[in-house]
Parts: C-alpha cells; structure tokens; sequence
C-alpha cells in the first residue's frame, strides 16, 4: 500500500463529517474512489478492524445460534409473496435481469435482507416441535438502491458485512422474548466495542417492514445526530403464513410458527471510529485493535542493547497473545508516533538507553496522551491491567458524553433546539398524528419509546397537550 | 433441523453421483432445494466444516499476505477492458439493470472473478517500488451463468467461498516465483485436508483469459474424473497495461508491474468430503471436524457413575481444546452410531459399567472402524496421539489410491481406456493440433505438464510419433 507521502493531518472532529471522510482514507479503512456509487473497497488495515469486530458478534452469537449462509439472488416469486415487505423494498432491489448475452425467464434480486431467502427453506426445515427454537445467523453481502446520498459503512449500496439472524419459534411470547434477548445481545456488543446505545421500540410507521414490531439501538455520533446500529424485528406468523412454516405441536396439530429476524451491518465500525476517533485519528479499544502495542526504540547510542531490550518486551507479551509490532524503521520518532496514532494503537512503548539504565520503559496511552515509566520487569502485567483501564476508560468517556446530551424537553421548539445538539426525551401520547407533527415541526424523527427506561411521571404531549406516561427519544439520525 | 425421521442410508459409494448427492443432504452438508438454479444453501453443519477450512487457508495466507474485500459489482466500462478477459467471461456474466423500477445508466456485472474491480484500485494504490510486493486476498461470493449441468460445491451459479488473491510484483521473475508459492501454499492447504493434489501447467489453450500461463492443482473424484481445486495464474504486465498499474523505479523510471492472482472456491470441500467419505457417511479430518469427539454413555446399570465419567473425559478433552460432544439421548446405541458416523467425526468414545470397573474406555476410530480399550487415565494423550495418527493414515491412503490410478500409456487407445479408471500420463510434443486431437479421440482432455516431475526419459507423441521428453496428465474432468 502507497505511504502517504506526506503526514496527512485531519480536519479538527469538530467538523465532523471532513474528519470522517478524511479518516477512512488517511488512517486507511475505506478506499471510496470505486468507480460504482455507494460501492466501496475495505483497505487491508480496515479489514483488518472488520474482521476483529465481527469476531466478537460471531463469538456472541455462537453461543446458541449456528452460523449457516443462504444464496445472494432472489428469484421474483419468492421476493413478492410478502405485500408489506415488498412495498418496503421494492425501490431499493437491484434486480439482475441478464445471464451472458441472454435474458433470464425469471428476474434475480440482489437480497436487500434475506427473509424471502431463507423463509422458503424454513418451510422444509421445520417440522415438529422439536426442532424449535431454530436460530441461524449469516454474515453476507447485501444491497439497497439508495437514492440519498451515501457515505461510507453509514449508508452504502452494497452493505459487504450484513449480520442478519432468523429465528423459528413455537409462539408469539417466545418469539418477543428473542428480541429482547437479541437486544441484550446487541448492547453487550457494542459494550465491547466500548460504545453506549440507546434501545428503543420504533413507532409504528418505521418498523420494519411485514414485522409486528421493532426494537432498534441507536448511537449518538460525534455531531449530535443518531445512528441505527442494530434492529431486531418481531416477525409475528406473518411471514410464516406467507412462507407456509408450520409445526406440528405436542398434541400433533399443524400450526404457524413465529420469528424474528435481527441484524447489524458495518455501521458499527462507523459508529466505533467515529465515537472514539480523535483529531489525531483513530482510537481502538485494544481488543479491536489490530496492532495493541507498537514498541518504538530509542536510539542514538547503544541501539543494539535497546534494540534486544525490544524484542525481549515483543516476545514476552507476544507469548501472553498481545499484538504487537516494533517501528524500527529510519523515521524519525514524531513520524512515527502520527503513523501509530493515527492508527489507534493503544498502547505505545518506548525504549531507551536511559529507560535500560533504569531497567524501565515509557508506555504512552493513545486514548489520554497520559505517559509513565514502568518497571520492563513487571512489563506484561502493566500492558494487560491497562488494556482494561483502557476499554473501562473509553466506555465510561463515552456513556458521559451520551448522557450529556440527551435532554429532557417538554415543548416543541425545547425539542427543536436541543436535537442540534443530542436526543430529545419529549412525552408523547402514543397518537401517530401527533408524532409525525412532532417530526415534522422539530426537524427531527422519533427513535421510538425507550425499553431500557422505567416511567413514573406523567407528562404532556407537546402536539395535543394529552396527558401521558410515555416519552419518546426524538434525534437527527443518518 | 428437522431430525431425519428415519435412518437414511446412502447408496454405495461405488456409484459415485448418487453417492455424492445423497450424502449432501443426509450429512447436512448442503440443501439443494434452492428454487434458483446452481445456488444452493449450507446447512449449519456444512457450514461449520466451511469455517474450519477457510480458518486453514485464512492462516496460512495471512503468513504474508493481507485480507480485504472488493465490491461484487464492476460498471460495465472497467469489466470491458481487457479483451481476452472478456471473452473468457462474456457469456458466463450476471447483469444487473435495473436499480427499483429504473433502469440503470452503467450496466453492473456480478464478478465472476475480481481482477478488474481490483486493478482499477492498483493503480493508485501502487506507486513506488517500495510498495511492492503487494499480497492482498479475499473470501467471496462470485457468480457465473454456467450453462453446463451445475452440482452443488463444483459446479455452481453463486459460488459462495471464493478465496482469490492478488500480488503485484516488480518484475516477470519475481511473479514467477509468487505463482510457484502459490501452488506450494495450495499443497500445504490441502495436506491439512488429507488431500494428495497434483500440479500441472496447464497447455496454452485452458489458461485463464488474459494470463502468461496457469499452473493448477487438481485432486482425483471417486469416480476416476479429476476436479480442478486450485489455479494459478501468471498474469505478466497484461493487465498492468490494461489498467495502467505502473510503478516508480529505484532510476525513477515508470515502469509497468507485473502480477499474479490464484484461487481457491468451495470445490476444496467437495473433494474434501468425496475423496474420504464412505458408504456410511462422512469422514473428516480431526481438523476440519465440527466434532472431533463423541462420547456415547453405554448406560444399563449404574447410569449415574458413567454419566460422570464421560463428563470427566469430556471436561479433560476440551481444556486440550479438543471439540467434543456427550450423545446421552434416548437413542439406542445403533442409531447414535450411525448420525455420528454419518457426520464423519473422528473418535468414538464409548463409555459403561464394565470400561468403568476396568478403568478404561472403548475408543473407534472413524476412518477404520477400529475399536480399542484404552485406560481412562491416558485418555488425553490417546485421543491426541490417534488425531495424529488418523490424519497421517487419510493422507497416505488417498494417496495411495491417487498414486494406484495414475497410469503410463503410450497409445490413444491406452489413454481411452484408462482414463475410465484414473489420470492418463502421456506424452506429447506440445503442438497444439496433437493436444487438441489427443483430447478428441481418447475423450478426455489434457490437464497440463506436471510441475513436480523430473522427466529423464524419452517419449513419442501417440498423435504425430514426434520424439518428445514432455508428458501430460490427461484425465475425464468435472
């Protein structure tokens, strides 16, 4: 891969949208200069974060689900059984209408989400009972025809790292109960990316299309607007009266079964760099981080006494699992604290003359700048309690600023100013009309009803002036 | 998953296709009920064997190469570049038209393979010599219009797992010896999976649209039909020209690059499961086995103390990371004998009163059937020791068979014979005519030159009577 020539320098985060663009290509995630819009090329570094991320939902996810994959193209009949689905995607499906130089008898969809994919299969899986719960999860490729404008892992036409889970149950109450367990499931991810989300039960008119209903987590990025990190749907037997998946109950009856289907795209790698990037570039949380220590020796005079100093630290935390590298190119030490830093790394050692003289080495912090000498004896141990501090510093940062900004608002224009900022918490009386005049007059959308908030006090709703025990988180969102 | 409700048995594995289809679905390795043709679905079992094989060559990739991912779509001017390249793919393309109801301004084909999604983006990505060599790959859907008869895992319309890399190097030379590493690395891999393959150039007329030359590895089917499972490709400064893939010098000088790209699809699981299978199911390597060890309770009297100690196994067994499964369903031994069997795990470990009192236990091994006594107390060390055992019997006895089903011939009418049973060795003078006429009347065709083979005899071409001191594999393929 090209060095950049020169040390790009980012835009200040406080412009948010120039540090983002600016960061995927100078700290070397995404490439955006494909030639297909709202297409976009993983740099070998980027891919690098996806694959240590995916990793963890795949760990999570493994505990009780299996991992399965489904074909890629649609064929039409399928695609159009669900009338609500279909009115919900049908602007956004590539369709393939040619193989070689012939025509297809039937179009092909690119899968936008894979219910019509999977469902059909589902009939002839489940049978009895005892095949019930079923829970499956794919990590694939999907598309969607966006028409506004794209931007990089927020809103893409080929969405390369989809990980949707469709489960089969025996009723309705177990079904509601997967999707608060995938919620919960969600929220321990992203606390292991170190980043806080809000739970919310979307309003009616954004659920998810053919769903009963739809839990939603948001994240708050870094210029107050929200960001949909992950959706769990409430299937009903909708989709298995269309699909024709039933079971046969202990008494021997066929019956519907019901789903759920829950997923989380690449957004979450958007929504990881954005919230703990800095102006200096990216910061990971060390289990991400696909370099945890960079080692820079120090040298002017007995550089190989540094130098074996060096590769015995490697070694040692090597041995403990740590990733870790040693910069012992020709570049002078600012270059190569901007590479490191630009790049996230964690922790970075530095190693000295004095420092060996003093059997001693420098750790330097990427996430507070902070820098303190460590005994190299105890050096393992150092590195290791302060990768926690670390995960346990960013996650606390983090759910700070969160909280921080979400506002307690009680009228309209309170709610229209306070979403520049963050999230509006604003009562609501559960009326459709009244919420998309809400909308509407805050410049703003309603997330949905919190499902992690206990109410006790009663409020009124800013459009109709109702009574209601029922708030709303109301943002800007991607 | 729907229990198979009664035992199904498969055909012998003597009539190989039936065999083959059949263990696809009782094995659960792949569903092929698909209602789009050539795309099939993993069952979570296969999909579990998937994982562990793309974690063998993920691992000896990422030794020195990088992992990334291209998009699937390539904008009709970018694919149309290169012309041999297109008219090896132009009739086996997918074409996306229509985006919702509108129809597309650039036509997007699905990749068949990635070259020309990827070299656009080496050209900016490579700008010096100090950029060079660069070893990225990627793991991916691609998708063909196969007219020819598809069969699951070998002949496919979306073939899910295609692991592609793509060097770029200074000079001919140096992507000669990439290309050479590649197909060292392809024979690794395939050791891992207990699989002899053979390397051969292939002749001038089967190399990959576009390229200097190809070498590939090809594994014996059951069946005497030969599968390509890996390819190779010297791809010279072809597509550096094409693309404008040039770098700066040491003199400073703009010079054009030179490239290789190698694969690997899903074929490796086919040859996989075909190549050790047998007519009771599965056999699996202990590396690649979802389960590598169960454990069946031989439960009359005492269920209690047994059940303790196939725990006390099982615990031992997975702090030695081993993968292991109690099957203490109400299932009668039989039937649990067979569902194993037919998952092809490695080890059964049977467990009752009387191993108890002798304090031992019955070990099977899988791919003989073998059954030994071993004491409880060493069963750690048994187990391990067998692993090690079993994957060196599968290796040497596939390549026994591949070593009894190679055969010397001299004469078209010997060719046409043996490649009924296996891989004709023959010599020809490497005119084109003589190959192209050889592979008409033995109906067969030529694999290519062996790249592993001193040749120090001389030999006559069976077509033209030519001296020569080159032979050829030739061989019935899929």
């Amino acid at each position: 891969m090209a060095e950049q020539e020169k040390e790009a320098t980012l835009p200040s985060k406080e412009n948010f949208s120039e540090w983002y663009n600016d960061m995927l290509q100078i700290a070397e995630i995404m490439d955006v200069r494909y030639p297909v819009k709202g297409s976009y090329v993983w740099y070998p570094f980027g891919f690098s974060i996806r694959r240590n991320v995916y990793d963890i939902i795949r760990g999570l996810l493994d505990k009780d689900h299996q991992e399965t994959m489904f074909p890629l193209l649609i064929p039409e009949n399928e695609f159009m059984k669900e009338a609500e689905h279909i009115k919900g995607f049908e602007e956004e499906v590539y369709w393939v209408l040619n193989g070689g130089t012939t025509p297809l008898d039937v179009k092909l969809a690119l899968r936008p989400t894979s219910e019509t994919a999977i469902y059909p299969m589902y009939r002839l899986w489940v049978r009895s009972h005892a095949d019930l719960p079923l829970k499956l999860y794919q990590i694939v490729n999907t598309f969607r025809y966006e028409t506004k404008h794209t931007r990089p892992l927020i809103r893409l036409r080929e969405i390369t790292s989809f990980k949707e889970a469709h489960t089969v149950h025996a009723t309705w109450d177990e079904a509601a109960s997967q999707v608060d367990e995938a919620i919960r499931l969600y929220i321990e991810f992203y606390k292991r990316l170190a980043i806080p989300v809000l739970p919310s039960k979307r309003p009616s008119w954004d659920k998810f299309p053919g769903a009963d209903y739809t839990i939603a987590v948001d994240s708050l990025m870094p210029d107050g607007k929200t960001l949909q990190v992950g959706t769990a749907h409430h299937l009903g037997d909708n989709f298995a009266k269309t699909f024709d998946i039933k079971y046969e109950d202990v008494d021997g009856e066929q019956v519907y079964a019901h789903q759920t289907c829950y997923g989380v795209s690449e957004r979450c790698i958007a929504t990881l760099l954005s919230t703990h990037g800095d102006d200096k570039g990216l910061v990971l949380p060390p289990e991400i981080a696909p370099t945890q220590v960079v080692i820079i020796p120090i040298i002017f005079k007995e550089p190989e006494a540094v130098l074996n100093a060096c590769n015995d630290v490697k070694a040692e935390l090597e041995a403990a699992g740590v990733r870790v590298t040693i910069d012992d190119s020709d570049k002078r030490p600012g270059s190569k604290y901007y590479k490191w830093e630009m790049k996230g790394v964690p922790l970075r050692i530095e190693i000295g003359p004095r420092d060996l003289k003093n059997e001693a080495a420098m750790l330097a912090r990427r996430d507070t700048g902070e820098k303190e000498q460590v005994p190299l004896a105890s050096i393992k141990d150092e590195v290791l309690s302060r990768f926690e501090i670390i995960q346990a510093a960013l996650l606390e940062k983090a759910t700070a600023e969160l909280n921080e900004r979400i506002f307690d608002c009680s009228t309209v224009d309170d709610v229209k100013e306070k979403v520049q900022d963050g999230i509006a918490l604003v009562p609501w009386c559960g009326e459709e009309k009244c919420g998309l005049d809400l909308d509407e007059q805050a410049g703003a959308g309603i997330l949905g009803i919190p499902t992690d908030m206990d109410e006790d006090g009663t409020y009124k709703c800013p459009i109709c002036n109702k009574e209601t025990r029922t708030r709303v988180y109301v943002a800007r969102t991607y």
